[in-house]
């Protein structure tokens, strides 16, 4: 079975229009597949306005009781009902999940040593329910997930969405199915120039990766996403595209990442 | 097939511990089930918080355009996602919906002649994906249902969580199964004294009704939940019953109403 695993990202979902227009592409994208949605700024700012500081160790978040809180009503709720809604009017058969639901995603609660980041989870190598998974893809359904996840004790715990999107292809392709991941953004993929959006790099591959990524061309959040990327093809997943949301079922489009 | 569709209320969700308990009991609940809640008061509190005021007509909340995303968040993730990764917790595999979720539930907005109450749903008769419903209880999982569902335009709509337990109870009763409902709150079951927990009637059919209605012991928030039970019980539902959430899981406690 081919199932093609979509994660979408913040700054799209941010745009209403600029959703609009990914989720018309994703209900015509043909095949089996999932979507994997990020946060956008929606979660920071019903923060601000209701006063609750933003906690940062390192330059990152520290998601503490009332941030998970928050990011579970605006990931799980508002977020991925909105989607789940409008890619059902677009005749596509979606349902929302938290990874909590039907125990798909069991998530760790990361360490507290050395720095403690809250209720953030991780997803551990056997995290993944891929069968139950398939058993929702069988019946024609297009699972959407939030990055929201629980423990095996029931504490809902925010995960990286790129990482949800490559945990779940893995799993997929573990348990025999044949899965593709695309990272969709606002860029037309990775540039080599931050300010030419024609300078799209074709191809990243084990050999040019290093290059790329001591030259600073491969930065800040592309770092994890390029790691992502690679993790996914190293644990069986058959291809790894980042492209623009405009371009999601323009072949060759983006930027292919092999081993 | 037998099913219990069990709907809980806001007073019950409110109370942490009272909650906790509650989702022991429905755990342990023996055979197919499905959970229906309500929202509580933390929609109403976030509102306050955010500055969004009530808008009231003759007494009833008008759900506006911000009132629909403060509910969704509430509901659909806050809620929803806390009790699914409880019962998952507890070993009930859980699956937490909105009715926008795999189209188990479409929803009409409610016309705004005479009263425009925003983005209110009704359910119409044909609106329970009862098939879908059966497919998920025979995987072995237990539904889970916020009050949050949308439109065939993908409009989010908040229904009364009342009515969507009667409408999923009626809907898998039509699709040959056998549907128990049962209404959990925080009272011992329908008393005729208010203020003495011990005045449980135990029994309320067609004949005292309308006695219970005049005497005004069926009052207030009570009507529609007595006028959901027999419609409940006049288009196929086996039994319906309203009792403490202590009591879920004893037989003859609260009160149980016949046609």
């Amino acid at each position: 079975m081919e199932i093609t695993v979509v994660k979408i990202g913040g700054n799209v979902i941010d745009r209403p229009a600029d959703l609009t227009s990914f989720l018309k592409n994703f209900a015509a994208l043909s095949g089996n597949k999932i979507l994997v949605h990020g946060g956008g700024k929606l979660a920071t700012q019903l923060s601000a306005k209701l006063g609750i500081p933003a906690k940062m160790i390192d330059g990152r978040r520290v998601t503490d009781s009332q941030t998970i809180e928050i990011v579970t009503m605006v990931y799980a709720g508002l977020i991925n009902k909105s989607i789940t809604a409008q890619l059902q009017s677009l005749g596509c058969d979606a349902a929302g999940f938290s990874g909590a639901d039907a125990g798909i995603i069991r998530a760790v609660k990361r360490s507290p040593c050395p720095v403690d980041f809250g209720f953030v989870g991780d997803i551990p190598d056997d995290g993944i329910n891929a069968a139950r998974l398939l058993t929702f893809i069988n019946m024609g359904l297009v699972p959407v997930f939030c990055s929201i996840t629980a423990d095996e004790h029931g504490v809902l715990l925010n995960c990286n969405a790129d990482t949800i999107a490559q945990s779940v292809a893995t799993a997929l392709s573990s348990a025999g199915a044949s899965a593709k991941l695309i990272y969709c953004f606002e860029k037309q993929g990775l540039l080599s120039d931050l300010n030419d959006d024609s300078s799209v790099i074709p191809l990243i591959n084990s050999a040019n990766c290093g290059k790329l990524k001591a030259e600073g061309i491969i930065s800040a959040g592309m770092i994890p996403k390029i790691d992502n990327a690679f993790k996914a093809l190293t644990t069986g997943v058959k291809e790894v595209v980042i492209k623009s949301h405009f371009d999601l079922n323009r072949d060759g489009k983006g930027t292919k990442i092999i081993q």
